[in-house]
């Protein structure tokens, strides 16, 4: 459940309501009580909100919890409440999109601790002289600012924050506690970046060295990350800076945690990828695409717009026609996968006495 | 092998056989020489002891060491002792849980370098106000703990860690150097924290933009982070918080590094999770289960108790049953596979050419 | 593209020449121009570089760029030189081995930014009085090193990076910010270890324990993590401690990043791995192997010298032959990959039904 508000914090629900209907909603509250409407700390799931809380229905598969349901306030479509065949313990709240209303007051409850944030820059940051840093910018105790890096407008550090040399951020970004930017790379508007996100570090670049026989020379890597506006990176992802050319992040891409991106990876415009993903270098993703969890891509490959890779697949070749693609080995209870993987260092014999048995067949006819 | 203790550190061999005695077991010393009995100021293998270190024999096939190790001491079980066919140069101490005596052991020499660990609270840490520290608490070096936090008595924070608003910790947690939790994280007694873990970053919730086509919108993740009582978590692993419910984990569990866990997951007592596992959003795992290295979980999925995931196996529905699953691609060389693999993408008609053989078959007869 | 040398920082063409022949190679530059010899700020590809900057040409299919380049310089064979139906608008560079010399400047453009970093030792560095610093080492903000520390010449710590007791660095080591060392994590000469990186977490040793019944109890990881010279590990990749014995990296060692080696892993000299890599505890890799992304290795494995692994390949058993090994399930548009995914389930009854086809065409006959 959410952190509940202090009591002073807390919000009247016609008041919630009127602000959500000026976003753009239709919602309306029955007053079904004689009680002064309530006030609401927090917001909660059916199962869980308390007496203080606003909840919504909008999985219909839990429209019996309404029943039971501890919450102050409901958020449900008229169709449900027309429905309903007991006296509700809630004030409910009709509402066509119950799920975007819910959304919109997330956002609404979440901005009461973010206004709370610390604000201007702390005693304790180490700031070049040279880096220009807008009015109204929050920077977290124990950063570190490195020459020549520029912070736009409403950008908010947290702690122990690292923006390397000539690094820049754009307006109203948001670095959780411990981002790592290294030198030399840019990010647009509104970015969200996680704890323990890491920018700009070396890609994966060796050849063997001339010098000494089975050993790696490294290929320094000089160029930058590119990131657009509107982009959010999850905790301890890592995106490589380009070899000679920029690692590119499109606008409107959503990373989850623990992903990594190599070097001169190109990632269109509003495509996401869940956790654990991984892209090998020089790999250009189209636009609108959707990584699912723990896939990996191969480097210097090409995935056209709109393609949708599912959880766990590795692709090895390039992609060039929108749609979903798959490569799981599905699982099955441990003895029966040891006897079905034992045919698979098998497969391509049997499929030779497979045509060596149809050809008899033929010839027998 | 092990950092060894100063000499002023050293343990006499006596002195260590009684504790370990006090604590249950049943070991004896075998008095086989005129000097006086060891100091000890390690625990090392038998390949790697020196003469100022203990050993013991565990694994059966190590036995033929014995003979040449250079350990101070050895602890064997007394059946081992009695078939030894030479005079040992170390102190023979026989138990009949050798192994079990080494992992006291080893416990008792890393106490030794936990109690050297600094005590008290660091001038450099940055602690609101309003936080509530304990007695006895240490926080390290450059640590921030932000608003109305609480540590109970004997937690130990290493160096540049974070504790986001209104989190909290149990009794005699160990956080190492640069843990990260967010706002509303709350773990129980006795945690052990490893360096780089981030505790509620954002869960990866976003919906289609109403107002822009092929965006996607932020959902505010306004749920916590529950953890239990006695949970260790590995390095970089990272846990979100709940969309709106929290994410819990059970008591006892053990999670080892570059973890990930999404979303409102719920993990059972006692379940242990090897390195580089995945956990998508909202899957409940029960107790005791174990998911081997580098294994994936979809979201939305019900796991029962007691059930092993296979090292390397996406697990894509509930499992309603205790057991051992498995999908694994087995390996070979390339070229072995590559003949097999590309059978696969033709398993489908193999198995309709397959029947029509067979149809044919019976037709004949 | 990399970021732009101030022009006071710029090189002249002619000088770089010089230095790069001094280095070993041969190199020739054309005065095709009465213009004065460029000076050059920058090096970048033949599609991205500017006026100011040098380019080369290595990959032969990027030929028809040479036509078009702005840049004011391109390294290139005699022999593409003699093939050039146009008068080029760059100067000519002639190299016969014009990727080498584009490593060669990358390395000399870097070093420029390189030899700016900040020097000597940051005023809120937290360095225990028993640690020992060499000259010229150079320490970063807020960095903590604790006691027993060694550090030799040369090497450079970034911001944020703790030093865990008794640890120790050889000589010009580069830690980029926020690299945590455990106590008892020894490393060679001119390791490069970038954000995030982990060494000497606890290993995840367990045990039952024998006092809980479905509980574990944490068997104490005493060993050393053992780092040989010219290592470079890459960002959030983590190496766990030994449990008793030290887990060992051999020299010349290169990891990419969000790699995972567990307690008691050996890995030999030169053996590189791509990102996302997790290698589980106790396996032994030999030297020169490559380890694509995504790959995994059971525990308690050998693996030979010059064994290549595929990407996304899970190693289940030991491997004593040198050469290429992969188990990768090939993806597919997803409606096809389910058709014959199904078919994976039976292919221990599809053998038997073949079989049963084979005998009865042989009985018949």
């Amino acid at each position: 459940m959410p952190v509940l508000l202090t009591p002073d914090q807390a919000f009247s629900l016609s008041d919630l309501v009127l602000q959500i209907n000026k976003a753009g909603l239709d919602c309306k509250l029955i007053n079904n009580t004689s009680e002064p409407m309530p006030r609401l700390r927090g917001l909660g799931s059916l199962l869980s909100a308390g007496p203080e809380e606003i909840s919504f229905l909008s999985n219909p598969r839990l429209q019996a919890s309404l029943a039971s349901t501890q919450a102050a306030a409901v958020i449900l479509t008229p169709e449900v409440f027309e429905q309903l065949d007991f006296q509700p313990n809630f004030v409910p709240v009709l509402c066509s999109q119950p799920y975007l209303m819910y959304a919109l007051l997330a956002q609404r409850f979440d901005q009461v601790r973010m206004d709370q944030l610390p604000q201007g820059i702390h005693p304790t940051a180490v700031i070049d002289p040279s880096a220009v840093i807008a009015e109204g910018v929050s920077i977290g105790a124990f950063c570190v600012i490195e020459p020549g890096v520029q912070i736009a407008r409403g950008s908010r550090l947290g702690a122990h924050c690292v923006v390397g040399a000539n690094s820049s951020l754009g307006a109203d970004c948001l670095l959780h506690a411990r981002v790592t930017l290294y030198h030399g790379v840019h990010i647009g508007a509104r970015a969200i970046l996680h704890s323990g996100v890491v920018l700009g570090a070396d890609g994966f670049g060796f050849a063997p060295d001339p010098k000494h026989q089975g050993a790696w020379a490294k290929i320094a890597q000089i160029g930058q990350v590119q990131i657009g506006d509107d982009v959010e990176i999850g905790a301890n992802t890592t995106i490589d800076r380009g070899a000679l050319d920029n690692t590119i992040i499109g606008n409107g891409v959503k990373l989850d945690n623990q992903i990594m991106i190599g070097h001169n990876v190109q990632v269109g415009d509003h495509t996401a990828m869940a956790a654990c993903v991984g892209i090998a270098g020089s790999t250009r993703i189209g636009k609108r695409c959707t990584i699912a969890g723990a896939a990996m891509l191969a480097g210097h490959l090409e995935l056209v717009d709109d393609v949708h890779v599912s959880g766990g697949t590795a692709i090895t070749s390039s992609i060039n026609q929108a749609g979903r693609y798959t490569g799981v080995y599905p699982f099955a209870a441990h003895t029966d996968w040891q006897k079905n993987a034992a045919v698979l260092s098998q497969l391509s014999p049997l499929r030779r006495r497979l045509r060596s048995l149809e050809r008899q067949q033929r010839d027998e006819k």
